[in-house]
């Protein structure tokens, strides 16, 4: 299995820094979570002047085998349709990476469709839909390690094109359900509290699909590891994802993480490397119920709380000026040493 | 007094906004609070395609006479001194306006300082300082009146030049104080929940607070009218803060609201034209305690909750990008009709 070199950002930095957050002009901690976003991101660069350049939202998609036993409302063909849509420009990613200078990557982690070339879709294509883990293996562990591997070299791709902040998205049909296991195997919160509506299941259909992943998780006969546990359950995109922010962190970038799906990617991340979490912001606490409860799994501090759920990495995007704001913050704002404003607190 | 011809957007046009924001390639309602915001816009500007234009935040300065009692960490002269700041463009609201595009505009709305020409900043000097709520009324109701007239005049001067989108921005030493008595007045909020550290009190100068504030109230011996209320205990710059809303919302544009301070001018404002709350959009719940009642006594949305309490509309203009996704969102996306996407919901 491929290996990283994670590690975590030297904190000798971390006193510099603060002070000069604390000596801007403003009252101490007026700034909120600006405040913290600078020194994690200057502590990310190290650097007291923090630059974003070239974001990039990265987006997965795949097949999941799992809806075959009805587990969401979404139908399968809907994966690559969504794909072509976000090739096209008329999505919901595509207005946000079109307001905020993102670059937008497509990527086909294993749809089950063939996807015509010529429309910038980058062909990673691992299989055709993962298997169904109502009954085994999602997928087999050489998938996982070739997941993990395309993930990484797309990060690589982009950050040698001078991209130092990333995020990740998804598309896949069923993917909330695949989620759900990796965040009742990873954080060990409870399967019912771990499963939503995803795209828009009423209470009968989610008590449905926390039936079905309930008899999958007591299926389960893996060794229990955490490469087993993602390669039973997870997601060709998801696993690319952990691949790619893996690699983000590794090169010491900022790893802006969007809802459920990839903050279960995240918790996933963090039990291979625990490192890989102080690369991460996140982007936004949506409205998938289990989200919060991952959030607080990671000890994340969600930037916006504006009810989202579709995914694509829209609330990691959409969170981006926040990001920026931190960064001017730091770099633009003047210091009681530079002008002649009484400072009036300690 | 100055009197204003408000009315309500005309909801004819909501059922076709809905439809439309409905029909966007997206699960129904998965984009959150960015599709009812365009909703709102839509509704303010009574277009199926909203646009916002030339955003400004009027920034009103002036210094409080309740001052004199201690009620505040930051001395009177950091009001005048920090007017100055922001005209030199390194302070907090700067970046943020440099970094979405907003004309920031300084009114001298009564420091107690002689502001020299030359720097941009618009003389509208009610008086040095209001008096102390303490002992009597803060300002005659000509001032009052004085105050409406000069706030609704320098929206009218944005509003001429293209500005379609205002958010407020104050700056006055004192002025949670003030904040306080207007949100007990029109919110009926008890003081002790509508009283916070301001710039940072601790815990035994925001006990002194509510002590002084505590008397102020026993003190009133005006008549109970919502402009009574607003002169005795207010300052110049929520007074034309309050102004601006209203023409603001009289000349259709849309509304940033900031933190507490200018949140308990929309809730003056709101007493004065109910109407007024149509076209408020809430940029942040701060950190001051007391914001999230008095927002929920509005009956508001907050976008952000990044625990600012610096002011100047910092938050309001932070929130800005939000405004513009739902704007790009109703404009951009691809509806279920034009596209190859199958809809999966009702």
């Amino acid at each position: 299995m491929i290996t990283f070199d994670l590690r975590r950002p030297d904190r000798t930095i971390e006193p510099a820094l603060r002070h000069k957050v604390d000596n801007l002009t403003k009252p101490k901690g007026s700034l909120g979570k600006l405040e913290h976003l600078a020194i994690q991101i200057g502590l990310i660069q190290q650097t007291l002047t923090p630059r974003l350049s070239n974001p990039c939202n990265i987006l997965f998609a795949a097949d999941h085998g799992i809806i075959s036993e009805g587990v969401s409302v979404s139908p399968k063909e809907v994966t690559w349709q969504q794909l072509g849509h976000f090739a096209k420009g008329g999505a919901g990613i595509n207005f946000l990476c079109r307001q905020h200078g993102f670059r937008l990557v497509l990527v086909d982690a294993g749809v089950d469709y063939d996807i015509p070339a010529g429309h910038g879709i980058i062909d990673r294509k691992v299989g055709r839909s993962t298997r169904n883990f109502l009954h085994g293996p999602a997928m087999t562990h050489d998938e996982l390690d070739l997941c993990l591997r395309h993930g990484a070299e797309i990060v690589d791709m982009v950050a040698d094109e001078g991209c130092n902040v990333v995020s990740f998205g998804e598309m896949g049909s069923g993917n909330t359900s695949a989620s759900s296991m990796w965040m009742h195997a990873f954080a060990g919160t409870p399967l019912p509290q771990c499963v939503g509506a995803g795209a828009g299941l009423d209470r009968s259909g989610i008590d449905h699909k926390l039936n079905v992943l309930t008899r999958a998780w007591k299926n389960y006969s893996g060794d229990g590891s955490v490469s087993d546990l993602m390669a039973w359950f997870g997601g060709y995109e998801m696993a690319m994802a952990v691949g790619g922010m893996l690699r983000a962190a590794e090169r010491g970038m900022v790893i802006i993480v969007d809802g459920f799906i990839m903050t279960s990617c995240m918790l996933a991340a963090s039990r291979l490397y625990p490192e890989v979490t102080e690369y991460a912001v996140y982007g936004h606490q949506g409205d998938e119920s289990g989200h919060r409860l991952a959030l607080e799994a990671l000890g994340a501090m969600p930037l916006l709380h504006l009810d989202l759920r579709l995914g694509e990495g829209s609330g990691a995007v959409c969170a981006y000026p926040i990001l920026q704001s931190a960064v001017r913050m730091i770099n633009e704002m003047d210091s009681f040493a530079d002008v002649n404003v009484t400072k009036y607190f300690d």
